[in-house]
């Protein structure tokens, strides 16, 4: 038993913990391009980084460390440090080196455009900026964001029953490309739990699959995306339970805000698929439901277009027959195993539905026990508009 | 040796077929909607149908009969007769049995919307407009259209080193919704070659992999999707080599078609890969890029943002490395193993290859020897209003 306590200072919640953003000059209009997280106390930590084999030089000057603590992590927007080799490595080192004395293993994490060399000199000015006693942890929030229409943090007080609590607060960036494998997004996740870096890295792992990674925007994968979990173990206090549970509410709430966010998105959907051979079975449909070009098109066009979600559901390659399926638009069931309840009156109602900013749409396969859920947006003007002049 | 000759008359150029367009009221302002092909003598068959697991009526009303000859095919626009259960099937055999008798297993395709009742009476009485002595092909091909916004014919004549010959022809239909793993589209090929069902099933499905397989409009695999090839012998001329190389040639084109005529399409890129670990990895690179939305929205915006297509190797799942990766528009390479050639002037000329409306992209893994080609279009506000509201 714990009781949970919704905090608005984002990285900034836990004990020990500073972050600001400030202008290095990266994007336009002096607006907030480099932001840090310190840690008085060094921390153990835990990541999820990107599959995408092109990985970015943060991301591989992070895992070529192995298991390490660290104190201090250096992010900037507007340049990924991606395709750039052996010198996009040297850059990162070179640029930490000019940090201040003392810190441990300090990290660099990048999002932005592919393929340029970082503006070293801008981004070394930038961090003479850092004053390490901030705590204004919006600010490192928009600092981060690329296309992002707005910044996303969440942070939580955990009670637990005897009084004792500790924090756990985040950020997080991320509009396109987001997909179920991963994308651009960096999510920063800061807490006191007195809880071991293997322990951490356990959790994290099992709740990314069910958050972040049932998130789908474009289902495109990143050169960049990281999950960073550090704890300084300040408070002393750690309850596996309720420090998952907690996390899974923070990491959830992120992926949604960054699904929501999605490049041009006006609607957010959950996919509930039950009734699917396994698990495993019902993740694959469950993702390419939230993937597919036709089913988010439709979504868009406030279109209540079942044979679309049937059709996608059929060409997902996992086990499935018309005459044991389900669907349904929020309470509302479409198509029920074989009967065509399709009519005008109900076009409307189904209507009504598809004109909702957040609804649900559940397949129900029929064959098993297999279960999962996705999440997903739809695709309009707005998508395209953003991505064929990303750029520019 | 042998030479092609381009002949204009569609499916009705080889000897002895038939074929015609009528308006049976399906469409609106009497557009031709319902088409036949007819042979006077019966046909070898070989297929290729849909891997969606909610296969259309007519698909599972093919596949049911086995291996089987036939001499003629019923086609329809404007209905899938797709998620209709037993009824669906029912309505097809109900409506073969009111044609003429003295017909050989005759056939039905279909395409349109998902999940409603074909209009029965409808299609009973466009059937009795069928004059099966007319061979009008383009009329047909007209019928079998959809959102194409061009019907899509070839034919050649094959003459053989001795002067003998024998003609193939073709029909297809499919703008949106087309994808590696077929999609909706159907082709129907007839030809008098002297060939066994057997030998042109096997030709059929290794030419399907390079051609209908190779080309992407938007990632989707539908519910009736069918390639169909007939040949009634009449030539009494066949030659292996010579027959698989123009049907080759045949689907080729028309894949390439129907990927320009893409929904909202308004380039046609085809995709080199070479240099992967084998043929399969260079395959899923290859679909990957053609299937890629940041891709496809970056070629809109004739940005050549070569990140993306970086990213998107890297994404694909197989082995790649940014120090063996080359990629090229057309001939003009803009990364080289690691190289970072890209600048303002090379910007200037790639930007004026993605102006043009056909180029390729290519990207060598340096890695092996698999290659693979596949093509893709891509997409626009066009794809968006045309698919956000497909049904109204």
């Amino acid at each position: 038993m714990y009781k949970l306590k919704k905090l608005t200072t984002g990285v900034c919640s836990a004990n020990g913990f500073f972050a600001d953003g400030i202008s290095a000059g990266l994007k336009a209009d002096n607006a907030k391009d480099m932001a840090f997280i310190y840690s008085e106390k060094e921390c153990e930590s835990a990541f999820v980084f990107t599959t995408n084999k092109m990985t970015a030089a943060p991301v591989r000057h992070a895992k070529a460390k192995g298991k390490f603590k660290t104190n201090f992590v250096l992010i900037n927007s507007k340049n990924a440090n991606a395709m750039t080799g052996k010198a996009g490595i040297a850059d990162i080192e070179e640029i930490l080196e000019t940090l201040p004395s003392g810190l441990v293993n300090p990290l660099m994490s990048s999002t932005g455009v592919i393929g340029v060399r970082v503006p070293k000199e801008k981004l070394i000015n930038g961090a003479k900026l850092f004053d390490l006693t901030k705590r204004e942890p919006h600010s490192a929030a928009q600092a981060i964001m690329t296309t992002d229409s707005f910044s996303k943090e969440i942070a939580f007080e955990v009670e637990l029953s005897d009084g004792k609590s500790f924090k756990i607060g985040a950020m997080a960036k991320g509009a396109g490309m987001i997909n179920p494998a991963m994308a651009t997004m960096l999510c920063f996740i800061t807490t006191d739990a007195d809880v071991s870096g293997f322990e951490m890295q356990e959790i994290l792992d099992d709740v990314t699959k069910r958050t972040f990674n049932a998130a789908s925007v474009d289902g495109d994968t990143s050169t960049n995306d990281t999950v960073m979990l550090l704890s300084n173990a300040k408070s002393g206090v750690y309850n596996r339970e309720a420090f998952s549970q907690a996390l899974e509410k923070i990491m959830l709430f992120l992926a949604r805000e960054m699904v929501r966010d999605g490049e041009g998105a006006t609607k957010l959907v959950t996919y509930k698929i039950t009734g699917a051979k396994d698990d495993r079975e019902a993740e694959v449909v469950a993702k390419s439901l939230s993937d597919s070009l036709l089913v988010k098109t439709a979504l868009y066009g406030e279109d209540p277009n079942w044979g679309r979600i049937a059709s996608t559901v059929g060409a997902s390659g996992v086990e499935a027959d018309e005459a044991t399926l389900s669907i349904s638009f929020n309470e509302l069931c479409v198509y029920d195993k074989g009967e065509l309840l399709f009519d005008d009156e109900m076009e409307v109602k189904a209507s009504e539905v598809m004109k909702l900013s957040e609804f649900s749409i559940s397949c129900d396969l029929g064959l098993g026990d297999g279960k999962f859920t996705s999440f997903g947006c739809d695709l309009g003007y707005e998508y395209v508009k953003i991505n064929a002049d990303y750029r520019t």
